[in-house]
């Protein structure tokens, strides 16, 4: 280690510790510095140079950020090898070619939670947006209500009356960016420590946000119908997550008879709730829609979440909550503390696309996209009947495939990527290993693939499997 | 308090929590039960009328929420004044009146929370919003990265790093929802019952969201140069939630000594960190910005918070947090769970936005915007000297004064209510009541108001106060 012969000159424009970045950079470009070389201490180089000690660190840290200079705890800093800057450029593409080596190539992906963009009606969209956007004073750029706008609220009031038999007054809804967002609201309404008990398997990203949250769980296995009523009574749950309408992954659709003993569950208590997470009941394909849960509770214990995330689009990171009177006023004392997540813009441009009756049109579209493509995968499915078998058919963005022949979920896996296909394991989703958990399971999604890639698609999946 | 002759029809097809409250309605509208006049216990109507409690119950919630009860905690339900609803008429009505009753009728409110709404370029955000919508297969609908885009968290990073020093890779970047919810976020990642030091008095949104996250927090007193370090080491406190470019409310800026005094006490311990709120240092009319006390952190331990709340506007709901690499890593372990909070559309048109230098053009705008009406409501306020002295002064967009005169916040703002002109107290900001808090300060808020109206403002605060 040398002393840095780095001349500052005060008097000009560029900030002393910008001088030294820019010192210490040419030192490494020309190889003066040798990549690992050990540089004088922070305190030593503003001593030599009579700056302050935080001029230096501040030099330093700018190099570190750039990769320049490795930081060592307790040791110091050494010039980075700057080699690899140069062949990659700078630090951003690195990482970002990072981020992309980390996906596999594969030709298609059964992907479970996508959506079909393409036929989001981007036009009126850009037309509401721009007619919110050309409203005098309208106040959008102000803070809105913590709860969400009132008059967006009670469009969806109206909605979820008429489409999903829930009842509720606008007041009960709280409006949040994304379900992950809403059940870090929920933690903080409901008492500390409720064990939330989850069907196992089960939706793994409100596992990890509840676990996350340090909310303790209980995984409650699933019968044919659903949440294994006598073991929940049997767990400390004093919550229930459950998705009635079409489970995931099982895509099971809880009868009513399986939702009334839920109900009772939760009215045997006072301060028991059920969490209703109705992300995907829009698409049904055959048979009648039942009503959500919320719609036959009486004692207002049901926690009804909703979301634009399928029925829209993920990306605008439009979700609701309803709540029941008894934590609506628990809302008022700390949930409102917290101001909205979302854009009032957003807000307003949603409001109009529900109002206008554009959102009825985009779901009974979406309703036969996502019909044919679900009909045409069972078709494509159902060619290799000999091996596996079909569930949770008839609505939703997924279907669960069940292979007969004993080949094993990883194996399964295994062979398609080898096709360039991925579909998805079941054990993804299972919380607690126990006996009701089968290996024998893959999930495919269909809401971003074609039609054709469907075909072709599953042609290389059958490949693969037969 | 008498019985109610409620008949209630099992038959009708109207619930009976809403024939309870249609009976309760009329009885209220034609004065049969007098404003003020207690209601029978949701208990005893329940026994009454033989139907379940929680009938009653939501019957009572529901008209409460409209207004016709007044709920008083541990005392019961009170008849309301109805007389202000009937002219209202339905329910919505109702609730929007109620929400501007909270804000008795002023003629002009020097609102702390606002910004200058007029003076945002909408024709330039119209465009873009027009342009991102009609980007081809850009996947925005899509679900994006749960830290924000790495473009937006890209142009941030260069943006933080010119015009406040921050030391940053764009990989330490988290956007979110607004600064409540990145709290919330940050109560996540911090080690659970981690003691939050604030400044008191302080930014009191701040103090309820840690409050009700169940965060112990602990009040540290200001001096002149901000919170006071001796105290704070003397505290139980791991983490301090500190605005030294601008204090809210006190609108100290704190000198580079107690910078360092903070840093040092940060570095002492591992896992300490300091929470920097920058809230509104893009403002400052005299003198040159301090650098954030991020910029120089050496240790890591400084957790930086910024918003567009003031640089752009409230309701677009985007803030972002600068995360030290220490707790980066527990980032990905627990908080990368919880999905994005911002629309990609969003995202990607404040990318824009700043890529193409409309923000920095904005800033200047609103820079001498913002100067200009400073200016205008100091000069007017120092009419008023003999009575009272002028703080925190040529940054942020309010300033604060306090009266010689021994007047008191109470006094102050009574009187300028009686001129119908709205200005706040500091005691709204006091989470702990202690002898270093003073009762003779009021706070005003220059951002919404034009200048006229703040010229007019204060002959009528003059005439209050005089």
């Amino acid at each position: 280690m040398k002393d840095l012969l780095i001349e500052l000159d005060s008097r000009m424009k560029m900030p002393l510790y910008e001088q030294i970045c820019r010192f210490i950079k040419e030192e490494i470009r020309t190889g003066k510095i040798a990549p690992g070389e050990k540089l004088p201490s922070s305190r030593a180089l503003a001593a030599q140079l009579s700056v302050s000690r935080s001029t230096v660190d501040l030099a330093y840290g700018q190099l570190t950020s750039e990769g320049y200079l490795d930081s060592v705890p307790w040791k110091g800093y050494f010039a980075g090898n700057v080699r690899e800057l140069y062949q990659l450029g700078d630090l951003k593409r690195i990482q970002t070619q990072e981020r992309q080596e980390q996906r596999p190539a594969f030709l298609w992906d059964f992907a479970l939670n996508g959506i079909d963009e393409e036929s989001f009606p981007v036009n009126i969209w850009r037309k509401i947006s721009r007619e919110v956007l050309l409203e005098e004073n309208s106040g959008l750029f102000q803070l809105g209500e913590p709860q969400g706008e009132q008059s967006l609220r009670e469009v969806i009031a109206d909605y979820l009356h008429h489409a999903r038999g829930v009842q509720c007054r606008p007041e009960q809804i709280v409006m949040g960016a994304g379900n992950d967002y809403l059940l870090m609201l929920l933690s903080v309404l409901l008492k500390t420590d409720t064990v939330i008990a989850m069907e196992n398997p089960t939706y793994r990203s409100a596992f990890q946000c509840f676990r996350n949250l340090g909310c303790p769980t209980a995984a409650i296995p699933l019968d044919g119908a659903g949440m294994d009523v006598e073991k929940l009574s049997a767990s400390q749950a004093d919550a229930a997550y459950v998705m009635p309408s079409h489970q995931f992954p099982m895509g099971t659709v809880m009868p009513i008879s399986r939702r009334m003993e839920l109900l009772r569950w939760a009215g045997e208590r006072e301060g028991r709730y059920l969490i209703e997470d109705d992300y995907d009941s829009e698409f049904r394909y055959r048979g009648k829609p039942i009503p959500a849960l919320q719609g036959y509770d009486t004692k207002g214990c049901v926690i009804y979440l909703g979301t634009f995330s399928k029925a829209i689009a993920p990306g605008i990171r439009v979700s609701y909550m309803v709540l029941p009177e008894s934590l609506l006023s628990v809302y008022r004392q700390k949930g409102a503390a917290f101001s909205a997540t979302i854009s009032r813009i957003d807000q307003r441009m949603l409001e109009i696309f529900l109002r206008e009756g554009h959102f009825e049109r985009h779901l009974n579209r979406m309703r036969s996209v996502y019909r044919a493509k679900h009909d045409l995968l069972i078709r494509c499915l159902r060619e290799m009947s000999d091996i596996l078998e079909l569930y949770g058919e008839n609505a939703g963005l997924h279907v669960r495939v069940r292979f007969k022949n004993g080949m094993t979920e990883e194996e399964a896996l295994r062979r398609a990527a080898g096709e360039k296909i991925r579909v998805y394991g079941l054990g993804e989703y299972v919380i607690e290993q126990d006996a009701s958990v089968d290996r024998h399971t893959v999930l495919l999604g269909y809401g971003p693939l074609k039609s054709e890639e469907i075909q072709a698609a599953c042609r290389k999946l059958k490949k693969a499997w037969m």
